[in-house]
């Protein structure tokens, strides 16, 4: 059987989905599973900082920066958005309920020593910036994901 | 090479992706795999019963219980849900071909044996009880998720 | 462990899964995994010609097969679709940065020798019909899906 190892591919901006990814990823991590969260096209929203970060950029890469969501706490849901009531809802509940927030989930991991990778492809394309990410990200392609997919059992595209 | 094991996490709770997990699901018993599907946040409304139940909740609760789909069929689709019209096509045509509903794939599954489990994070977050869900479902978390996934290799997040 | 296997299931029929899904898969080849890329539900949208072919077909497949885009050039995008402002704009950074479009993606994948399998229950389903789409596709149900995905450990749900 390979190492146990979780791979997570973080395809999605949507804040439940983020979520998920990031719950099952501690999940693992407590289990002693090495896990990485590659985050790549949306889900690279999650790790942006939200306040603005000043970086030079074309016509373009200024728009897509200002039309996506800054940040995990920014991020829409996959249902129930209702012109934004779903998430005030949601993060409602899981206030009631201490449920850790998206921004704790990330914490958790980046202190678990979860590898959170950025996808050096998608940051060209949207024009994004390593000033505009959280700290502590690496930054690798999709050779450097299936390097640590191929070695685990628990790959997941999220 | 690991056992044959199939594990799903079902988080979508639309119609024709809770189909695609249990055709999968399905076909994996058939060819003598140990299948556990995991539902966690929407996918969990495929496994409603579709009657309401009287139990005791508060507010905000009752808010999810009444926005959120009860039962399989009462799901919408990922695509051409077009107010509605989209999943009464998608039912004609597989009624035409004579293709299983989903209330009918779920049956099935309960009888090939496949582990149905709930989460019970997303059941305490959105307030559900289990005399709202079909019998013989299981309760579980991450851990237990973890547990079956990392026995196997077909591991797929729908 | 298992074989260098990486086996995708495409369902969604947006753009940019579908670049994900093709990305993933064209690497893959690359680092000498086989690689198979099933395609279901909406994921066959982005196999059909762009031209319209002339098949006898029922009212409603008629229908199915007006409404879904044809060809992977016509897909729409999973998030900031913005009444199809959203994939002009991705479609004209790609240029700027000269990425591969999606048909350029499926003609590398097919060079690659990467297997495409367009699962028969669909096309029954959706009254698809072979000479509707790309030549040097395979067509197959879920029992070839799991005789890949099981050998594999590399398998993901797009």
């Amino acid at each position: 059987m390979g190492k146990k190892r979780t791979t997570i591919v973080l395809f999605s901006g949507d804040y439940d989905k983020a979520m998920a990814a990031y719950i099952i990823a501690n999940g693992a991590a407590a289990y002693d599973h090495e896990v990485t969260i590659f985050h790549t096209f949306w889900g690279i929203n999650a790790l942006r900082k939200e306040e603005p970060v000043e970086v030079k950029k074309g016509f373009l890469e200024k728009m897509f920066a200002k039309m996506m969501p800054r940040g995990a706490e920014n991020l829409g849901l996959s249902k129930m958005q209702m012109l934004g009531i779903g998430p005030k809802m949601i993060k409602h509940v899981m206030e009631k309920h201490n449920a850790l927030t998206l921004t704790q989930l990330i914490e958790m991991a980046q202190e678990q020593d979860i590898k959170l990778v950025t996808c050096t492809m998608t940051m060209d394309l949207l024009g994004l910036q390593k000033e505009e990410l959280l700290d502590g990200i690496e930054y690798a392609g999709v050779a450097a994901y299936l390097a640590d997919a191929e070695e685990g059992t628990v790959n997941l595209f999220i």
